[in-house]
């Protein structure tokens, strides 16, 4: 019961996080093709942060299945992760209206970097509570997921500061795209009908 | 459960979606009628994408309620059509701004053309899945409605083309009319009790 | 479950709805106590709002507790009831913003006079659905209420246009008030616990 | 059910208001390092308040896990704390865009101390709803920690409006500190897990 009030709430704010980035998509006040187009590094940025959401919705919803208990840590190891993707939007926003600018797009990054690290935390928290033998232990096999993308965020943080801004979102982009890749090796986030199907 | 949490996740998306588009109803700063009259545009163009939202969150209930599994690729796809749906309240506010001009009516349709595919995508999805003899199956009568709401979709976005964008908006407006008529042939969107009584 | 996605949907979008109205308090960007004060009416309209849509969502709660089953009829008439709820936030923005003029007051009883009315038909849909034995039958009093709200909305609007704004303001403010003097008779939103307590 | 649907409606209010306060961090629209750093006080503030209202969350939910009925006076008073709690973001952005102004920082300690006394009304109320010798009276151990809250609030308010606005906000982030660190003996919010454990 308190697992399942942590996901709900988790789901709400997550929910609301995706969400009212569509805020920040400027209303053309101008009805021709050319402001509609001005609109899409704002857009291109936001289709970015909401797959990157839905992928934190995603291997959140997937953690939290084996999870048998939770305690007063987790609670706020799960609101440290829920703070720093509540950045997204601000980063994102920041990125889309400055048309990726060298620095939004490394705080984009770096923003991205730092959730990786509260994610990897609440993990580790979550490992530590459950006992080796537990069907957590068992079922979970993230960590590879998340130090790559750890590793990918931080270079486009880099990548965008010596200069290619937009290399380095093509980079967060394309790591984004290699989940949808079938039969990648390295899919934590496979249900559990996919893991007994292969 | 998985799909439990799939829906209540979606329902949180389209609550969102659906209400966030009222923040774009502008104050009128004047207090005089004509002030609140010249809000009609952005009124009407509120009222029937709450409809058509509507719409989309009824027929997502009916479809996920015969639904027995889901997996990763049903999840994305239907983030995918959440994404799509997203748009809506951009394109309304949008057109409603511009007083129903040519290109915001024309972008609007669109929009909804695009969200239908995506649905149509993810009904495919869950069809796959499900074996030809599942309850899902059987239940599962939607594609006219598909087709006949991306049809008049794309037609819309024509007749606004070619400069008959507030006909564009009727077509619209009355296709969503339509499901409101009693004992149209054409309703998947019915619940359980509905189709016994009949 | 039909009925507890319907609820939850209705929850999701109120809850939205009744917190999206502080967005509207104005930020000062002057810290001075003159500067606080003067958001004083867009404050008071929002406590009035938020009340009333408490009294929705206690009442909503209520009406659905001896529900036993709904279809798409109802599905479409509670979806008519948070549209006309939906716009509340934009009706209280404006009498805020425009200090209780006397058209925006008229305007926000109006929209609340038409919520009550959607309500109305929400009630009336489900007793023509349910038996007249039936236990939502038995439990269901809230008729007196409707009526009651109904008649000070319309006359707050009428009394606004005559040249009271404020007093139709107070109308409204003092019906509200009402429902928290305890054993006021006309009270249908009693929980069961407190109906067999006396 | 009842205490439910008062938990869920609860849950989606506080994950609003958590969530919009993101919002209010303005989109820097000059790519440099220094206008990121320019919205560092609106950012402190948001991830105070995000702190102060998961505190909220978190005790809401511990609150109501031993409560076994709730009625209509309940309902209201719970609703008494959402409004307090969703003036937070309001006082917050205030705050932030002020730079620490004495005067809104003052408000913004006077706006904790209220939503405390809100808090302080439903635990009271609660308790007076459930017999003495109940889990609920058994396990509710929060007062000393409300009253802390009070105290610490009320005193950052003074402090604030005789000029040192910035230890009034130090005061405020101390207290909601302290709750992290390991064994302190004040501990209300611990899940029933911790409590065993010990």
């Amino acid at each position: 019961m308190n697992k399942n009030r942590l996901e709900a709430f988790s789901d709400g704010v997550i929910a609301i996080i995706i969400t009212i980035m569509v805020l920040e998509l400027k209303i053309p006040h101008n009805p021709t093709w050319q402001s509609y187009l001005d609109v899409y590094p704002i857009f291109i940025s936001y289709a970015l942060s909401f797959v990157l959401l839905g992928l934190y919705w995603s291997s959140h919803h997937h953690l939290f299945e084996t999870v048998s208990k939770v305690n007063n840590k987790i609670l706020w190891l799960n609101m440290l992760t829920l703070f720093c993707h509540s950045l997204i939007p601000f980063a994102t926003a920041s990125m889309g209206e400055n048309s990726f600018a060298s620095i939004p797009v490394a705080i984009y990054a770096a923003v991205l970097f730092i959730a990786n690290v509260s994610y990897l935390i609440l993990v580790n928290g979550l490992r530590s509570l459950h006992s080796s033998d537990s069907s957590f232990h068992k079922a979970y096999k993230g960590h590879k997921i998340i130090y790559t993308s750890m590793a990918v965020n931080a270079s486009a943080a880099i990548v965008s500061l010596i200069g290619f801004p937009k290399t380095a979102f093509l980079l967060i982009a394309l790591k984004a795209v290699m989940w949808f890749i079938p039969n990648h090796r390295i899919g934590s986030y496979k249900t559990g009908e996919d893991r007994t199907s292969k």
